[in-house]
Protein backbone atom coordinates (compact mmCIF):
# COMPACT_ATOMS: atom_id res chain seq x y z
CA UNK A 1 0.00 0.00 0.00
CA UNK A 2 1.10 3.62 -0.93
CA UNK A 3 1.37 6.26 1.94
CA UNK A 4 0.59 9.58 1.26
CA UNK A 5 1.14 12.27 3.45
CA UNK A 6 0.03 16.14 3.39
CA UNK A 7 1.59 18.80 5.72
CA UNK A 8 -0.76 21.90 4.68
CA UNK A 9 -2.33 24.67 7.14
CA UNK A 10 -6.03 23.65 5.85
CA UNK A 11 -6.44 20.19 6.11
CA UNK A 12 -10.52 20.99 5.81
CA UNK A 13 -10.11 21.73 1.98
CA UNK A 14 -9.19 18.42 1.19
CA UNK A 15 -12.83 16.89 1.01
CA UNK A 16 -12.24 16.22 -2.29
CA UNK A 17 -9.82 13.22 -1.89
CA UNK A 18 -12.61 11.18 -0.28
CA UNK A 19 -14.81 11.12 -3.43
CA UNK A 20 -14.77 8.88 -6.50
CA UNK A 21 -12.21 7.34 -7.51
CA UNK A 22 -9.80 8.14 -4.99
CA UNK A 23 -12.39 7.39 -1.89
CA UNK A 24 -12.22 3.99 -4.03
CA UNK A 25 -8.57 3.50 -3.60
CA UNK A 26 -8.17 4.15 -0.11
CA UNK A 27 -11.23 1.81 0.68
CA UNK A 28 -9.83 -0.96 -0.86
CA UNK A 29 -6.47 -0.22 0.54
CA UNK A 30 -4.26 0.71 -2.17
CA UNK A 31 -3.60 4.29 -0.76
CA UNK A 32 -3.60 5.61 2.80
CA UNK A 33 -3.87 9.21 2.77
CA UNK A 34 -2.91 11.50 5.96
CA UNK A 35 -3.33 14.86 6.12
CA UNK A 36 -1.12 17.20 8.82
CA UNK A 37 -2.34 20.41 10.49
CA UNK A 38 0.95 22.38 9.79
CA UNK A 39 0.08 24.14 13.28
CA UNK A 40 0.58 21.43 15.14
CA UNK A 41 4.23 21.37 14.87
CA UNK A 42 4.63 24.70 15.91
CA UNK A 43 5.64 25.91 18.97
CA UNK A 44 4.44 28.61 21.32
CA UNK A 45 1.49 29.96 23.15
CA UNK A 46 0.06 30.94 19.54
CA UNK A 47 1.90 28.39 17.40
CA UNK A 48 2.79 30.89 14.66
CA UNK A 49 3.68 29.37 11.87
CA UNK A 50 4.46 31.97 9.46
CA UNK A 51 6.11 35.63 9.80
CA UNK A 52 7.13 38.89 7.88
CA UNK A 53 9.73 38.22 5.22
CA UNK A 54 13.24 40.01 6.11
CA UNK A 55 13.73 42.70 3.95
CA UNK A 56 9.91 43.63 4.09
CA UNK A 57 7.62 43.69 1.16
CA UNK A 58 4.42 42.65 2.25
CA UNK A 59 2.68 39.16 2.45
CA UNK A 60 3.95 36.25 5.23
CA UNK A 61 6.18 33.66 4.62
CA UNK A 62 6.05 30.07 5.96
CA UNK A 63 8.15 29.27 8.93
CA UNK A 64 11.67 27.27 8.98
CA UNK A 65 11.13 25.22 12.30
CA UNK A 66 7.54 24.15 12.09
CA UNK A 67 8.23 22.46 8.93
CA UNK A 68 11.03 20.89 9.77
CA UNK A 69 9.83 19.51 13.01
CA UNK A 70 6.53 18.57 11.26
CA UNK A 71 8.21 16.51 8.86
CA UNK A 72 10.97 14.76 10.86
CA UNK A 73 8.46 13.81 12.83
CA UNK A 74 6.19 11.90 10.09
CA UNK A 75 8.83 10.48 8.64
CA UNK A 76 10.25 9.27 12.45
CA UNK A 77 11.81 5.56 11.95
CA UNK A 78 12.20 6.03 8.00
CA UNK A 79 15.35 7.13 7.12
CA UNK A 80 15.32 11.00 5.19
CA UNK A 81 15.74 11.33 1.64
CA UNK A 82 14.29 7.63 1.31
CA UNK A 83 10.76 8.81 0.56
CA UNK A 84 10.19 11.79 -1.87
CA UNK A 85 10.09 14.90 0.50
CA UNK A 86 7.97 16.90 -2.51
CA UNK A 87 7.40 21.04 -1.83
CA UNK A 88 4.69 22.30 -4.01
CA UNK A 89 5.50 25.44 -5.59
CA UNK A 90 5.22 27.29 -8.30
CA UNK A 91 9.39 27.46 -8.88
CA UNK A 92 8.65 24.16 -9.17
CA UNK A 93 9.19 21.11 -11.94
CA UNK A 94 6.60 21.62 -14.46
CA UNK A 95 4.12 18.33 -13.10
CA UNK A 96 3.34 15.75 -16.13
CA UNK A 97 1.74 12.60 -16.60
CA UNK A 98 5.11 11.26 -16.48
CA UNK A 99 6.06 12.36 -13.27
CA UNK A 100 3.04 11.29 -12.21
CA UNK A 101 4.69 7.42 -13.47
CA UNK A 102 7.54 8.11 -11.55
CA UNK A 103 5.65 9.25 -7.76
CA UNK A 104 3.42 6.07 -8.50
CA UNK A 105 6.32 4.09 -8.01
CA UNK A 106 7.33 5.02 -4.48
CA UNK A 107 5.78 3.47 -1.55
CA UNK A 108 5.67 6.93 0.22
CA UNK A 109 5.48 10.29 -0.92
CA UNK A 110 5.02 13.55 1.42
CA UNK A 111 3.58 16.55 0.01
CA UNK A 112 4.42 19.86 1.51
CA UNK A 113 1.85 22.46 0.62
CA UNK A 114 2.99 25.96 0.88
CA UNK A 115 0.96 29.39 1.37
CA UNK A 116 1.11 32.82 1.76
CA UNK A 117 4.30 34.40 -0.48
CA UNK A 118 6.12 31.17 -0.10
CA UNK A 119 7.94 28.90 2.38
CA UNK A 120 11.64 30.07 3.79
CA UNK A 121 13.93 29.22 1.42
CA UNK A 122 16.20 27.02 4.09
CA UNK A 123 13.29 24.33 3.81
CA UNK A 124 13.82 24.49 0.01
CA UNK A 125 17.88 24.14 0.26
CA UNK A 126 17.61 21.44 3.40
CA UNK A 127 14.93 19.56 3.64
CA UNK A 128 13.16 19.07 0.47
CA UNK A 129 14.08 16.62 -2.45
CA UNK A 130 11.81 17.73 -5.17
CA UNK A 131 9.68 20.88 -5.60
CA UNK A 132 6.69 21.08 -7.71
CA UNK A 133 4.46 23.35 -9.65
CA UNK A 134 1.01 22.53 -11.80
CA UNK A 135 1.62 25.23 -14.11
CA UNK A 136 2.20 28.47 -14.79
CA UNK A 137 -0.64 30.41 -12.87
CA UNK A 138 -0.93 31.69 -9.28
CA UNK A 139 -2.71 30.07 -6.94
CA UNK A 140 -3.70 30.34 -3.03
CA UNK A 141 -1.89 27.92 -1.76
CA UNK A 142 -0.07 24.77 -2.67
CA UNK A 143 -3.14 22.80 -1.50
CA UNK A 144 -5.18 22.28 -5.20
CA UNK A 145 -1.80 21.60 -6.33
CA UNK A 146 -1.05 19.06 -4.01
CA UNK A 147 -4.98 17.31 -4.91
CA UNK A 148 -4.06 16.90 -8.26
CA UNK A 149 -0.90 15.53 -7.72
CA UNK A 150 -2.61 12.56 -5.41
CA UNK A 151 -5.96 12.02 -7.95
CA UNK A 152 -3.01 11.76 -10.74
CA UNK A 153 -0.65 9.37 -8.98
CA UNK A 154 -3.16 7.43 -7.21
CA UNK A 155 -5.26 6.73 -10.69
CA UNK A 156 -1.80 4.67 -11.80
CA UNK A 157 -2.12 2.78 -8.88
CA UNK A 158 -2.82 -0.76 -10.00
CA UNK A 159 -6.68 -1.26 -9.74
CA UNK A 160 -7.55 2.25 -8.74
CA UNK A 161 -9.38 1.67 -12.01
CA UNK A 162 -12.66 -0.29 -12.34
CA UNK A 163 -12.78 -0.68 -15.98
CA UNK A 164 -9.79 -1.75 -17.03
CA UNK A 165 -7.52 -0.23 -20.02
CA UNK A 166 -9.40 2.90 -19.78
CA UNK A 167 -6.38 4.86 -18.45
CA UNK A 168 -4.54 4.03 -21.08
CA UNK A 169 -6.28 5.97 -23.65
CA UNK A 170 -6.76 9.34 -21.67
CA UNK A 171 -5.17 12.57 -22.93
CA UNK A 172 -1.51 12.74 -22.18
CA UNK A 173 -1.73 9.15 -21.21
CA UNK A 174 -0.82 8.38 -24.85
CA UNK A 175 1.13 11.25 -25.22
CA UNK A 176 -1.65 12.24 -27.66
CA UNK A 177 -4.80 14.10 -27.19
CA UNK A 178 -8.06 12.07 -27.16
CA UNK A 179 -10.68 12.48 -30.43
CA UNK A 180 -13.67 12.71 -30.16
CA UNK A 181 -16.14 10.63 -28.29
CA UNK A 182 -20.20 10.35 -28.74
CA UNK A 183 -22.48 8.16 -26.76
CA UNK A 184 -26.52 8.51 -27.15
CA UNK A 185 -28.71 9.54 -28.66
CA UNK A 186 -27.93 9.07 -31.97
CA UNK A 187 -29.36 11.88 -33.28
CA UNK A 188 -29.33 15.23 -31.14
CA UNK A 189 -30.94 17.87 -32.31
CA UNK A 190 -30.11 17.15 -35.91
CA UNK A 191 -25.90 16.74 -35.38
CA UNK A 192 -25.29 13.46 -35.81
CA UNK A 193 -22.85 10.56 -34.57
CA UNK A 194 -20.37 9.66 -37.44
CA UNK A 195 -21.36 6.16 -39.39
CA UNK A 196 -17.79 4.99 -38.69
CA UNK A 197 -18.86 4.70 -34.96
CA UNK A 198 -22.32 2.51 -35.72
CA UNK A 199 -20.37 0.87 -37.95
CA UNK A 200 -19.67 -2.22 -35.63
CA UNK A 201 -16.38 -2.55 -37.67
CA UNK A 202 -13.96 -2.88 -34.70
CA UNK A 203 -10.57 -1.69 -37.27
CA UNK A 204 -12.38 0.74 -38.94
CA UNK A 205 -13.69 2.10 -35.03
CA UNK A 206 -10.10 1.84 -33.84
CA UNK A 207 -8.53 3.91 -37.14
CA UNK A 208 -10.92 6.48 -36.87
CA UNK A 209 -10.10 7.10 -33.42
CA UNK A 210 -6.34 7.24 -34.02
CA UNK A 211 -6.83 9.64 -36.93
CA UNK A 212 -8.99 12.02 -34.90
CA UNK A 213 -6.42 11.62 -31.49
CA UNK A 214 -3.50 12.48 -34.04
CA UNK A 215 -5.68 15.64 -35.86
CA UNK A 216 -6.84 17.29 -32.52
CA UNK A 217 -3.25 17.46 -31.53
CA UNK A 218 -1.37 18.35 -34.80
CA UNK A 219 -4.27 21.09 -34.36
CA UNK A 220 -4.52 22.33 -31.00
CA UNK A 221 -1.00 21.01 -28.95
CA UNK A 222 1.37 19.97 -32.01
CA UNK A 223 3.91 20.62 -29.39
CA UNK A 224 3.18 17.00 -27.94
CA UNK A 225 4.04 15.34 -31.22
CA UNK A 226 7.59 15.98 -30.73
CA UNK A 227 7.38 13.24 -28.01
CA UNK A 228 4.32 11.27 -28.65
CA UNK A 229 5.22 7.54 -30.09
CA UNK A 230 4.02 7.01 -33.38
CA UNK A 231 3.78 4.36 -35.95
CA UNK A 232 4.43 4.88 -39.56
CA UNK A 233 0.93 4.97 -40.42
CA UNK A 234 0.55 7.55 -37.95
CA UNK A 235 3.38 9.47 -39.77
CA UNK A 236 1.76 9.22 -43.08
CA UNK A 237 -1.35 10.35 -41.64
CA UNK A 238 0.09 13.69 -40.23
CA UNK A 239 1.57 13.69 -43.60
CA UNK A 240 -1.38 13.84 -45.15
CA UNK A 241 -2.72 16.84 -42.52
CA UNK A 242 0.35 18.52 -43.09
CA UNK A 243 -0.28 18.37 -47.39
CA UNK A 244 -4.25 19.28 -46.72
CA UNK A 245 -2.98 22.40 -44.75
CA UNK A 246 -1.06 23.61 -47.39
CA UNK A 247 -3.47 23.42 -49.88
CA UNK A 248 -5.96 25.72 -47.88
CA UNK B 1 -19.70 41.41 -8.64
CA UNK B 2 -18.43 38.42 -11.28
CA UNK B 3 -20.91 35.23 -11.22
CA UNK B 4 -19.28 32.00 -11.97
CA UNK B 5 -21.47 28.90 -12.63
CA UNK B 6 -20.38 25.29 -12.34
CA UNK B 7 -21.70 22.36 -13.53
CA UNK B 8 -20.47 19.15 -12.15
CA UNK B 9 -21.43 15.64 -10.91
CA UNK B 10 -19.85 15.91 -7.55
CA UNK B 11 -20.40 19.62 -6.05
CA UNK B 12 -20.01 18.01 -2.74
CA UNK B 13 -16.39 18.20 -3.96
CA UNK B 14 -15.81 21.89 -4.01
CA UNK B 15 -15.58 22.60 -0.32
CA UNK B 16 -12.22 24.04 -1.08
CA UNK B 17 -14.15 27.12 -2.24
CA UNK B 18 -15.10 28.07 0.89
CA UNK B 19 -11.83 28.90 2.49
CA UNK B 20 -9.24 31.20 2.87
CA UNK B 21 -9.60 34.17 -0.07
CA UNK B 22 -12.36 32.49 -1.53
CA UNK B 23 -14.64 32.36 1.17
CA UNK B 24 -13.78 36.20 2.08
CA UNK B 25 -14.05 37.22 -1.45
CA UNK B 26 -17.58 35.61 -1.79
CA UNK B 27 -18.30 37.16 2.25
CA UNK B 28 -17.34 40.35 0.43
CA UNK B 29 -19.90 40.15 -2.50
CA UNK B 30 -16.66 40.34 -4.96
CA UNK B 31 -17.55 36.88 -6.40
CA UNK B 32 -21.02 34.49 -6.44
CA UNK B 33 -20.56 31.31 -7.12
CA UNK B 34 -23.02 28.66 -8.03
CA UNK B 35 -22.88 25.27 -8.18
CA UNK B 36 -25.16 22.97 -9.90
CA UNK B 37 -25.65 19.03 -10.13
CA UNK B 38 -25.86 17.83 -13.62
CA UNK B 39 -28.10 14.89 -11.84
CA UNK B 40 -30.51 17.32 -12.07
CA UNK B 41 -30.76 18.34 -15.59
CA UNK B 42 -31.00 14.81 -16.09
CA UNK B 43 -34.64 13.34 -17.10
CA UNK B 44 -36.41 10.18 -17.19
CA UNK B 45 -36.75 7.98 -13.70
CA UNK B 46 -33.13 7.09 -13.10
CA UNK B 47 -31.72 10.79 -14.35
CA UNK B 48 -28.75 9.16 -16.37
CA UNK B 49 -26.34 11.20 -17.17
CA UNK B 50 -23.36 9.29 -19.14
CA UNK B 51 -23.96 6.01 -21.56
CA UNK B 52 -21.26 3.79 -23.08
CA UNK B 53 -19.37 5.11 -26.01
CA UNK B 54 -20.37 4.68 -29.65
CA UNK B 55 -17.89 2.18 -31.08
CA UNK B 56 -17.06 0.81 -27.94
CA UNK B 57 -13.56 0.98 -25.92
CA UNK B 58 -15.00 1.04 -22.46
CA UNK B 59 -15.45 3.37 -20.37
CA UNK B 60 -18.86 5.89 -19.80
CA UNK B 61 -19.18 9.02 -21.57
CA UNK B 62 -21.34 11.87 -20.10
CA UNK B 63 -24.56 12.48 -22.30
CA UNK B 64 -25.10 15.88 -24.32
CA UNK B 65 -28.75 16.83 -23.06
CA UNK B 66 -28.59 16.92 -19.66
CA UNK B 67 -25.47 19.39 -20.36
CA UNK B 68 -27.76 21.43 -22.99
CA UNK B 69 -30.33 21.57 -20.53
CA UNK B 70 -28.18 22.50 -17.70
CA UNK B 71 -26.36 25.28 -19.42
CA UNK B 72 -29.57 26.51 -21.21
CA UNK B 73 -31.27 27.04 -17.75
CA UNK B 74 -28.68 28.50 -16.19
CA UNK B 75 -28.34 31.50 -18.47
CA UNK B 76 -31.84 31.89 -19.02
CA UNK B 77 -32.35 35.45 -19.90
CA UNK B 78 -29.29 36.24 -21.14
CA UNK B 79 -27.72 36.22 -24.84
CA UNK B 80 -25.75 32.57 -25.30
CA UNK B 81 -22.19 32.94 -25.75
CA UNK B 82 -22.08 36.42 -24.15
CA UNK B 83 -20.45 34.48 -21.45
CA UNK B 84 -18.04 32.26 -21.46
CA UNK B 85 -18.93 28.58 -21.35
CA UNK B 86 -15.64 26.44 -20.75
CA UNK B 87 -15.44 22.78 -20.97
CA UNK B 88 -12.69 21.66 -18.52
CA UNK B 89 -10.94 18.96 -20.49
CA UNK B 90 -7.40 17.93 -21.06
CA UNK B 91 -7.87 18.36 -24.85
CA UNK B 92 -8.49 21.95 -24.24
CA UNK B 93 -5.70 25.43 -24.19
CA UNK B 94 -3.12 25.23 -21.71
CA UNK B 95 -4.02 27.53 -18.64
CA UNK B 96 -1.95 30.49 -18.16
CA UNK B 97 -1.64 33.69 -15.72
CA UNK B 98 -2.41 35.42 -18.60
CA UNK B 99 -5.35 33.64 -19.71
CA UNK B 100 -6.85 33.84 -15.59
CA UNK B 101 -6.44 37.57 -16.41
CA UNK B 102 -8.47 37.31 -18.88
CA UNK B 103 -11.51 35.66 -17.79
CA UNK B 104 -11.19 37.82 -14.51
CA UNK B 105 -12.37 40.84 -16.72
CA UNK B 106 -15.42 38.85 -17.42
CA UNK B 107 -19.18 39.67 -15.65
CA UNK B 108 -20.11 35.88 -15.59
CA UNK B 109 -18.02 32.11 -16.57
CA UNK B 110 -19.84 28.96 -16.66
CA UNK B 111 -17.59 25.80 -16.01
CA UNK B 112 -18.44 22.22 -17.40
CA UNK B 113 -16.64 19.60 -15.58
CA UNK B 114 -15.60 16.74 -17.56
CA UNK B 115 -15.89 13.32 -16.18
CA UNK B 116 -14.95 9.46 -17.16
CA UNK B 117 -14.33 9.11 -20.28
CA UNK B 118 -14.84 12.72 -21.43
CA UNK B 119 -18.14 14.26 -22.78
CA UNK B 120 -20.04 14.18 -25.97
CA UNK B 121 -18.43 15.99 -28.93
CA UNK B 122 -21.86 17.81 -29.82
CA UNK B 123 -20.88 19.66 -26.37
CA UNK B 124 -17.87 20.86 -27.51
CA UNK B 125 -19.04 21.35 -31.02
CA UNK B 126 -22.47 23.90 -30.41
CA UNK B 127 -22.35 24.34 -26.71
CA UNK B 128 -18.92 25.31 -25.33
CA UNK B 129 -17.16 28.95 -26.16
CA UNK B 130 -13.80 27.57 -24.75
CA UNK B 131 -12.02 25.10 -23.42
CA UNK B 132 -9.28 25.01 -20.30
CA UNK B 133 -6.63 22.81 -19.46
CA UNK B 134 -4.79 23.35 -16.36
CA UNK B 135 -1.68 20.85 -17.17
CA UNK B 136 -0.16 17.87 -19.15
CA UNK B 137 -1.58 15.41 -16.73
CA UNK B 138 -4.84 12.82 -16.17
CA UNK B 139 -7.51 13.93 -13.63
CA UNK B 140 -10.47 11.96 -12.41
CA UNK B 141 -12.72 14.73 -13.46
CA UNK B 142 -12.75 18.58 -14.34
CA UNK B 143 -13.22 19.27 -10.85
CA UNK B 144 -10.38 20.40 -9.39
CA UNK B 145 -9.30 22.18 -12.68
CA UNK B 146 -12.47 24.18 -11.92
CA UNK B 147 -11.48 24.60 -8.42
CA UNK B 148 -8.16 25.70 -9.99
CA UNK B 149 -9.41 28.49 -12.44
CA UNK B 150 -11.84 29.59 -9.86
CA UNK B 151 -8.56 30.08 -7.41
CA UNK B 152 -6.25 31.85 -9.97
CA UNK B 153 -9.71 34.41 -11.07
CA UNK B 154 -10.54 35.53 -8.14
CA UNK B 155 -7.24 36.12 -6.51
CA UNK B 156 -7.33 38.77 -9.64
CA UNK B 157 -10.62 40.75 -9.02
CA UNK B 158 -9.81 44.23 -7.11
CA UNK B 159 -10.04 43.60 -3.51
CA UNK B 160 -9.31 40.04 -3.13
CA UNK B 161 -6.07 40.04 -1.73
CA UNK B 162 -6.07 41.56 1.59
CA UNK B 163 -2.20 42.74 1.75
CA UNK B 164 -2.24 45.24 -1.22
CA UNK B 165 0.80 44.64 -3.87
CA UNK B 166 1.57 40.80 -2.65
CA UNK B 167 -0.48 39.64 -6.02
CA UNK B 168 1.99 41.33 -8.62
CA UNK B 169 5.39 39.58 -7.63
CA UNK B 170 4.05 36.31 -7.51
CA UNK B 171 5.64 33.89 -9.02
CA UNK B 172 4.50 33.66 -12.87
CA UNK B 173 2.85 37.23 -12.34
CA UNK B 174 5.97 39.26 -13.08
CA UNK B 175 6.44 36.14 -16.00
CA UNK B 176 9.36 35.38 -13.75
CA UNK B 177 10.08 32.81 -10.89
CA UNK B 178 10.06 34.45 -7.78
CA UNK B 179 13.13 34.49 -5.54
CA UNK B 180 14.24 33.13 -2.29
CA UNK B 181 11.96 34.43 0.78
CA UNK B 182 13.50 34.32 4.42
CA UNK B 183 11.40 35.29 7.92
CA UNK B 184 12.43 34.51 11.78
CA UNK B 185 14.80 33.17 12.82
CA UNK B 186 17.61 34.81 11.28
CA UNK B 187 19.70 31.74 11.99
CA UNK B 188 18.01 28.04 11.85
CA UNK B 189 20.65 25.21 12.23
CA UNK B 190 23.54 27.36 11.96
CA UNK B 191 21.78 28.03 8.16
CA UNK B 192 21.79 31.97 8.19
CA UNK B 193 19.67 34.56 6.43
CA UNK B 194 21.60 36.65 3.50
CA UNK B 195 23.12 39.94 5.34
CA UNK B 196 21.58 41.97 2.36
CA UNK B 197 17.72 41.49 3.27
CA UNK B 198 19.00 42.43 6.97
CA UNK B 199 21.01 45.60 5.81
CA UNK B 200 17.86 47.97 5.66
CA UNK B 201 18.50 49.15 2.77
CA UNK B 202 15.50 49.59 0.67
CA UNK B 203 17.21 49.41 -2.67
CA UNK B 204 20.07 46.88 -2.35
CA UNK B 205 17.13 44.44 -1.24
CA UNK B 206 14.72 45.42 -4.63
CA UNK B 207 18.33 44.41 -7.07
CA UNK B 208 18.86 41.54 -5.09
CA UNK B 209 15.42 40.07 -5.17
CA UNK B 210 15.04 41.09 -8.84
CA UNK B 211 18.42 39.26 -9.45
CA UNK B 212 17.41 36.14 -7.25
CA UNK B 213 14.08 36.01 -9.53
CA UNK B 214 16.04 36.23 -12.65
CA UNK B 215 18.35 33.77 -11.48
CA UNK B 216 15.94 30.93 -10.75
CA UNK B 217 14.15 31.69 -13.44
CA UNK B 218 17.02 31.35 -15.60
CA UNK B 219 18.06 28.01 -13.79
CA UNK B 220 14.64 26.54 -13.86
CA UNK B 221 12.64 27.71 -16.45
CA UNK B 222 14.67 29.41 -18.85
CA UNK B 223 11.56 28.95 -21.45
CA UNK B 224 9.90 31.90 -19.38
CA UNK B 225 12.75 34.53 -20.19
CA UNK B 226 11.32 34.80 -23.51
CA UNK B 227 8.30 35.98 -22.83
CA UNK B 228 9.22 38.35 -19.57
CA UNK B 229 9.41 41.82 -19.78
CA UNK B 230 13.38 42.52 -18.92
CA UNK B 231 15.39 46.06 -18.19
CA UNK B 232 18.71 46.25 -19.89
CA UNK B 233 20.10 46.25 -16.50
CA UNK B 234 17.82 42.60 -16.18
CA UNK B 235 19.56 41.65 -19.36
CA UNK B 236 22.83 42.80 -18.24
CA UNK B 237 22.61 40.49 -15.12
CA UNK B 238 21.52 37.43 -17.32
CA UNK B 239 24.27 38.02 -19.74
CA UNK B 240 26.98 37.76 -16.27
CA UNK B 241 24.72 34.32 -15.57
CA UNK B 242 25.55 32.98 -19.42
CA UNK B 243 29.42 34.25 -18.66
CA UNK B 244 29.49 32.45 -15.41
CA UNK B 245 28.04 29.31 -16.90
CA UNK B 246 30.74 29.31 -19.78
CA UNK B 247 33.41 29.41 -17.43
CA UNK B 248 32.42 26.46 -15.54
Amino acid sequence: MMRIDILTLLPEAFIYLNYSILQRAQAAGLVDIHLHHLRESATGKHRVTDEPPFGGGGGMVLKPEPIFTAVESILQGEQMNDHPIILMTPQGRPFTQSIAQELSQHERLLLICGRYEGVDERVRQHLVTDEISIGDYVLTGGELAAMVVVDAVVRLLPGALGAAGAAETDSHATGLLEGPHYTKPASFRGWDVPDVLRSGHAGQVARWRRQEALRRTWERRPDLLLTAVLSEEDKWFLGQLAAGEEDT
